[in-house]
């Protein structure tokens, strides 16, 4: 039975009291903000003044991108088979995968192994950027398939800066890309999971978070795009119904001598 | 291939720019808390100053309610049995159905529709208690099993009376909670889930969208579950390995005339 | 404590015995197909031999559908997204919701109840239709928008007749496609749903389960699309990546005076 | 819009007709049992005899293992929290991860890329083994945490001899088993994993659909389960009720400069 026994250091609850990380869930409901909730909850500890500029932006940034992003597809699709809201939802975040939305992961466990070492950032951004070359490996976090430059990868790295926000990791991920640059001879900027990566790497959270951060601000997108398909959509719609090919073996028989 | 075309409200992705709800994300992520960006998704608008405090209040208040609730248990084991972290959150958030959560949305539904009518307050609360007690049903959102006064309620009532946010909704679920005294002899509170309810009503959201308010914030909750298990607990722990009884039929055979 | 002492009356386990409703499992693994062993585990009893081909021929009708159905768009795009096979299954399986795959169960719940009329079956036929007709619903199970006459459904009607497998509620069905066809002047076929639908209704089992027969067919056809995207495509192949219309509102600006 | 044309081998759809890898599914219908079709549709082609008596055996043995498995306790859990059949099956489902029934897919991995060798078998088990004791690691699909010897297995093992149903993989998973025994001085038999490795692995099949065998086989057992809960149970019972110990920090207080 003993096995059974549950620990947590997450939540208290006893009668009348429920407490957060020790903090009262009424003062924080008066005090804070939800963003500053979230790092408390995930961290243990309420972020400081700039944590919490860089917190929220990171929520607010990954709110949504349009109808187009595989988890989106995903939620829809559960609803419209006849499905209900918190179905949908988790349809979409469990599309959340290695690659969709894996970057932010990938490249803060890049940052986090590579950053630990003792020699500088830029000789460390030198031996990475060579390392992947050689192994023909592309870097997570750096270039995006359709922005050029990610507005929201220039905001954060914006806020960081005028917030005098800043640590290794994020100069780490901008060396990376400078290096990348005459490596390549041509741009492959950090984009805005690479800009998260460097950030959440910054305020001390584990690398094995990072699709988290991503999963808590887009679940609201998901929300409004299951809704969406509820209020305006017919149940069942052809979300996969263009023209297919079947390329498999042509029409024959079972063999007489079965059964 | 007209069937394909997907049609959407909520965000807009142009090169290089996306907007939500016609904001642009970078101003968003300069001058929206994350609790706004959320009502703005899914309203459309962007709340007042007094919807804003009170979904950010609604939010923190949802964040996470210790381990026990089926949606942890469902992430825990989800993530010890060998799966990532997305799944643990999708699998909790899947947890979330009619009855887990799902008090707000069938309390939200039953204050939007008798709240409908032309009469006041007092009277369609009088007729909706006896109409629920003639039938033996129970009113969702009223009542807790632990806390007999749930904290996290009277805080968004104190709140919403502070703000002077206060509508037709809120006074509906406060006027069942003094007939239900009143009928029964014993108390049986809003509880949290009832004052959500009746707070997002008043702000206008559609009850269909109860459940998910919770989803959303309770997600960082998960996520923090989530990732307690994995850094804590040794895999596949035994979860369910209690003692439990076997009472369907005997040994028996499988009769010597098949196959 | 008590809470969580869990019964059940499915399988018993002993040290080195397992026993499936009583059944031991290696003189299952020696003696019972597949299906027989899905149809013990269901109904709690071994079926007869009619009762035996039928469920073979039900399971086998369903385990594939192409490349189309929702449940296969869920699961490759799961995978697509980075995510593992059982994810994916569990998406595909997540997506056969109340429309996609529920009309088993809706027709069943309807062919049960009707059944339970103490009338003949072509009288409750007749006030079925006409009950529908006025209420302007469709009966789920009856017709078919791909396929005029479903091939799945006249083999497994041709079964029942072969096997004289038949009671009330095939019979219920039939009557309803010929009272259909007088009502409405036109032909519309009882499909593959609705013959699934009659026939286990036939044997015995809870409209409830109606949807988990086409579940345990169909996870066979998810599984093989999950491992064919998996060969055979990109990561992240771009599911949802077609134009779409934004519709929402035009570019506007966050109000000077918030923040 | 080419990025959505999709292409398949699995099944042929034409009006009138349904084709699983180029056989009709009406004469699927006729001739095939479940097992075979399953069989069918992951492999491409039928099985032959032995195969088929195997495959059956395999399907069957994995149907169910009792209330305890994390599968079982995440699929009533998400029925009890109120949410459909589907719904439950695929919290089942998710459940089967790298842990959880994981085994066969990661020992299959191992029969299949050790199995390649050019030597004998004796001398890639001896290899094998030692490897594995260098390294501290368990080999996946040895040892059972209750059964000292599976039935299934044992089972699995004989019919294999007596249909001469036996390759490489099955004859390594041998070698391996009585190297163990040799090298740590007590039995770790081949478990019911294991066995269904190697016997996959003879097969032909691709290690990476391992876990899929088992989901295939199990997605009855769940559906049961979920029904089970259902029609027994109170919803949302508290699975998760126990006593558990918060031991994060004590209560504090927000410091007074924030907000």
């Amino acid at each position: 039975m003993t096995d059974n026994r549950w620990k947590t250091a997450i939540t208290e609850i006893r009668k009348g009291e429920i407490r957060v990380r020790g903090y009262d869930i009424v003062e924080m409901m008066e005090r804070l903000s939800f963003s500053d909730a979230v790092f408390l909850i995930l961290k243990g500890e309420l972020p400081n003044k700039e944590e919490s500029e860089m917190m929220r932006a990171i929520l607010v940034s990954g709110i949504d991108h349009g109808a187009t992003p595989p988890s989106v597809l995903s939620a829809r699709n559960v609803l419209s088979g006849g499905n209900s809201l918190n179905a949908a939802i988790a349809a979409g975040v469990l599309t959340i995968g290695d690659i969709h939305g894996g970057a932010i992961e990938r490249c803060a466990k890049i940052l986090q192994s590579w950053g630990r070492r003792p020699d500088e950032v830029s000789s460390i951004a030198k031996e990475l950027v060579s390392d992947f070359i050689y192994r023909r490996r592309r870097i997570p976090g750096f270039g995006h398939r359709l922005h050029e430059t990610d507005p929201r990868t220039l905001k954060l790295f914006q806020m960081a800066k005028d917030l005098n926000f800043s640590g290794r990791h994020l100069e780490l991920a901008q060396a990376i890309e400078s290096e990348l640059s005459n490596a390549l001879g041509k741009k492959l900027p950090v984009n805005v999971d690479g800009a998260i990566a460097a950030v959440i790497s910054d305020m001390g959270f584990d690398w094995r978070l990072g699709k988290g951060f991503f999963i808590v601000s887009r679940v609201a997108g998901l929300m409004a795009h299951a809704y969406e398909e509820m209020v305006r959509e017919k149940p069942m719609r052809k979300l996969g119904d263009w023209n297919f090919d079947y390329d498999g073996p042509r029409k024959r028989e079972i063999p007489r001598n079965r059964r």
